[in-house]
């Protein structure tokens, strides 16, 4: 079955003056939250931002992937720690993800799990979206 | 000057029986949120899934590039609503997104504004990351 998320922004006025509000999503995990090109390009100031978000998603991805792939080689991660930090250049976009995820895997050793968190990073769908993002690194390794 | 913006999850198990959990982003502006297997593939159940945070990313940045193409065509937003609806299909990944824009832009007739939605599309730092999307579809039209 395929499923549909929604999210929902009003902007009002200009990039630099004026300001969004994600409205809050269908789910209702989470919102209103406020964004601005300030939160974006500048400092947070409490205040979340497009890459913040592409992070959060990539970061549950990946994880997802990874589990599943090391389940599926009979070995189920007791704990996956995943952080993904997005970057972004005014004027030219998002340059670059960096993935790095510490795992709690009986049974694997060190080059086993490097294999399937490197198969995750290109594996996940959020990975497969995200082709126009220049450069992503990885950092694995057990805990 | 570029920016770095990280999110963490925490995932525990395998992808069907396990779940995680978006610790917090550096911003402090959302989480700790559930993302669960069954909240990205079934029902949500009030928890978020990749694909909204994507959504939610995408309505954020496409706004943002709508409003600054307005502005610099001298007539700036008053509003925009901005909703993105992102598809996931298991087993295939993410299959497509739709984009829908309301502008109220004075001073703007409908192909202007149609046109500068169309470029946002191309434009936007999201779009342009996110091109291993397979179908993006725009429906723009002012208020």
């Amino acid at each position: 079955m395929a499923t549909d998320r929604t999210a929902k922004v009003t902007w009002t006025g200009s990039l630099m003056e004026g300001g969004g509000r994600i409205e809050g999503v269908d789910s209702g995990a989470f919102g209103p939250l406020d964004v601005t090109w300030a939160s974006r390009a500048e400092d947070p100031a409490g205040r979340t931002s497009p890459e913040e978000l592409i992070a959060a998603a990539w970061a549950s991805c990946y994880s997802m992937a990874l589990s599943h792939a090391l389940a599926g080689a009979g070995t189920p991660p007791e704990r996956l720690e995943t952080s993904v930090t997005v970057s972004f250049q005014p004027g030219e976009g998002i340059t670059k993800a960096a993935i790095i995820v510490v795992g709690g895997v009986p049974g694997v050793d060190q080059d086993t799990f490097v294999e399937h968190a490197e198969g995750a990073k290109v594996n996940c769908p959020v990975s497969k979206a995200l082709t126009g993002v220049p450069e992503v690194t990885l950092d694995a390794k057990l805990a």
